[in-house]
């Protein structure tokens, strides 16, 4: 039995991706993320896991589900949280992220969550602060715990993630929510289809295990679980930008298309939602939709996290 | 003697509007509230009554005062208190509000309150959600934590709300204060009249039991307390928009006009004021004011609304 | 020995400026601060000393690094604190700063810290509320904290703060920070130089006590201390604005220029720095800056001031 199926994240820090994590380390951090689960469900919600400590959300990019879930998980385990909503200060003045994250690094923060529009700046601000930080998503690169978050959302109904067969559908490239999805599941032993058109999948798609299908009938067929991505128009700037009505008839999850997957397929979706593009509505609130267990499943995996980091039996073990 | 009696909102889930509520709810609320302004006035405000259960407040409408009043009230009853601005996050995406409240309704809140632009949305909103919901401001509609301050404040000078009479003045069409406090006033046995211009005037206003009066001489004649409300010329688009100056002068409290009212005629304004438009800064500031006592016995009147909603020996009585 | 010697801000039932406090004042205040900084550097950073006291930060200018540091002050010392970002709130409805303030009084805050564009506002302020009120900033005057952060920073590196010279550079005449540091280095015996062109001086500034030097490197001619500000384009409206490049070329710190002061001369600034402008990148980066330090001990006085301020133990000593 290795270290992590005990202690999971041991020897992490930080939470900058999926990458870099292995199986006893997701499995283990699911496990725990399970327990966190009843912490939400009961009428007092509040832990003293964390109390006195600091915890920092720093959202370069607005989210209400993300840093709503991120600020209940560490309320509810007793950390002083508070969220620094960026593009309404400093930015402004022109400070760039390493002052900033200098800034709330000399305030002696304990963990800082951050979501920022580049790739690679939770990677960057990891190597300039002290304390432990989480990726809340950094450009089309990783948004960790949105993948395991989904991975327990599947594991708790299917039981297992090894040897299934997930499809996710729709913008591939853009997406950090994909890729991280990707990495974790190809990990834990599932079978990953990308699916959409060619124009909205990264170059090295292969690369990931994963397979390519353009029509998203082929893509879903006997599946046992279907992500639908949200369609960021916004980031398509220069590249092919669909028309919803197009988008919708081809790519768009509705019942018919649905009939293709598995009967018992899951539909999952990271949301927000555009009705009616990606997803209709029938879908979004059918008997096979675990959507709104998903943002469930987000508190806990982020309580989950924020206490494997921050266990502090843990701390001479972890690298510097 | 009947159950709401000893349980304010006893039977409610919500507190949606007080179209509803009888008079032993609103007056046992009211005694609640009463016990609670003590709270606020102590040098140490904490209680351990919503330890550990979460308040979201979701504000589609930016507001200074209602917010902080909830937020202050939840903090000071110990909840874990979580604040929405939604203009700045996923409205902008496109989710819609139902989407909205259901993802947040996942991450197990116990209290909701929102404020929204639409008329009904409140309403809306407690039929999907699994926990108590606060109207803090529906469209035109209803703003009942605001009638019942109004009610605490008034019944703290005069010992009584039956019998007085008290003139609302204004914009009474576009006010869900006015509309909220009428139900209120009538429901308590006061006689209320609503004062302004025919073109302020919502269709019904004979029928909800009110006295109707053009001129705010006539209006507030021999009146117990005088309702100012805001001239919200923002809401006035494609109809009749008065000019300030005219305003003021037909409409404006000063002390010639407050002449008519008896002399111990409580004022009051709902904030934030338009000084010089709908009332005087010195009668705002003068003697008779009691508008800053209205934003204290707001605390105190949230405080008591979200004690009552979540005291969980009443939960068994309360239906689904 | 004096009152103030064993009760930092004895008398005092605000912090408006430096102005007004006397030596033993501030001595007394840094002494209590540098005790405070270890509270932040334990994993449990958690105080009851303003337990179940409601601190509210009215902030009508956005600030990362200020707001948050009082905001983690209070957490820290157990106070319920309150954000108001009122540029998206009523002051768009046109309410005036003191109605804004009588509104937020009326809710029992126990103390408000306040930043407004405009000199006098916190003063105008703390005579219309019953709170205590901290000045985090009021236009071109005074800057307290940020004063106090600064001389606790020195302190700690140098022993003391009598006989040293400090020289503080750019663009004082819209500085607070250079005003407030001023009249507290010039209170505990150090000596002040001004740096900067003459446009960038305040008209009476021979008569602050300090001496103006119009070259940089004349200016921190073995100085002990050099003090960059932030070059504030926008703040310079209808008056001289240099271009960046011409005002580096002068007034840029640089190892060049820098070699004139001590070589144990500290440098700081106090944030957000423009890299390039007023201080280039291997200054603000190089062993003599103690500019992370400085936010460091921003959380610390503030600790210090808001407990000096709340301390039970006075209030029936302090001027009503």
């Amino acid at each position: 039995m290795t270290a992590s199926a005990d202690h999971p994240l041991y020897g992490h820090r930080h939470l900058l991706g999926i990458a870099g994590l292995n199986y006893p380390d997701i499995a283990t951090l699911l496990d725990r993320a399970d327990e966190a689960v009843d912490i939400s469900r009961q009428r007092e919600k509040k832990k003293a896991v964390l109390r006195g400590l600091t915890q920092i959300n720093l959202f370069f990019e607005a989210s209400t589900r993300t840093q709503a879930s991120f600020e209940l998980a560490g309320k509810r385990l007793g950390a002083d949280v508070m969220n620094m909503a960026v593009a309404s200060s400093s930015v402004k003045k022109g400070e760039t992220l390493i002052d900033t994250a200098m800034t709330l690094n000399a305030m002696h923060p304990d963990i800082l969550v951050i979501r920022h529009g580049a790739a690679g700046a939770a990677a960057l601000l990891a190597r300039k602060v002290g304390c432990a930080v989480i990726n809340a998503g950094d450009g089309a690169h990783e948004h960790p715990t949105q993948a395991l978050l989904d991975a327990l959302t599947i594991r708790r109904h299917k039981g297992r993630l090894d040897g299934l067969t997930v499809a996710i559908c729709g913008d591939i490239l853009h997406s950090r929510v994909a890729r991280s999805n990707i990495i974790l599941l190809n990990t834990m032993g599932a079978r990953v289809r990308a699916v959409g058109p060619s124009t909205l999948m990264p170059a090295g798609i292969a690369e990931m295990g994963t397979e390519h299908h353009v029509r998203l009938e082929d893509g879903i067929h006997d599946a046992d679980v279907v992500m639908m991505l949200r369609l960021q128009r916004e980031r398509m700037a220069g590249g092919f930008v669909p028309s919803v009505r197009e988008y919708f008839r081809h790519y768009g999850l509705d019942a018919a298309k649905l009939a293709h997957a598995r009967p018992d397929c899951l539909v999952m979706h990271p949301g927000p939602m555009n009705r009616g593009v990606e997803i209709a509505s029938e879908i979004a609130d059918g008997p096979q939709s675990v959507i709104e267990e998903q943002v469930e499943m987000g508190v806990a995996v982020r309580m989950a996290v924020m206490k494997a980091l921050l266990d502090p039996r843990r701390n001479e073990a972890v690298a510097p």
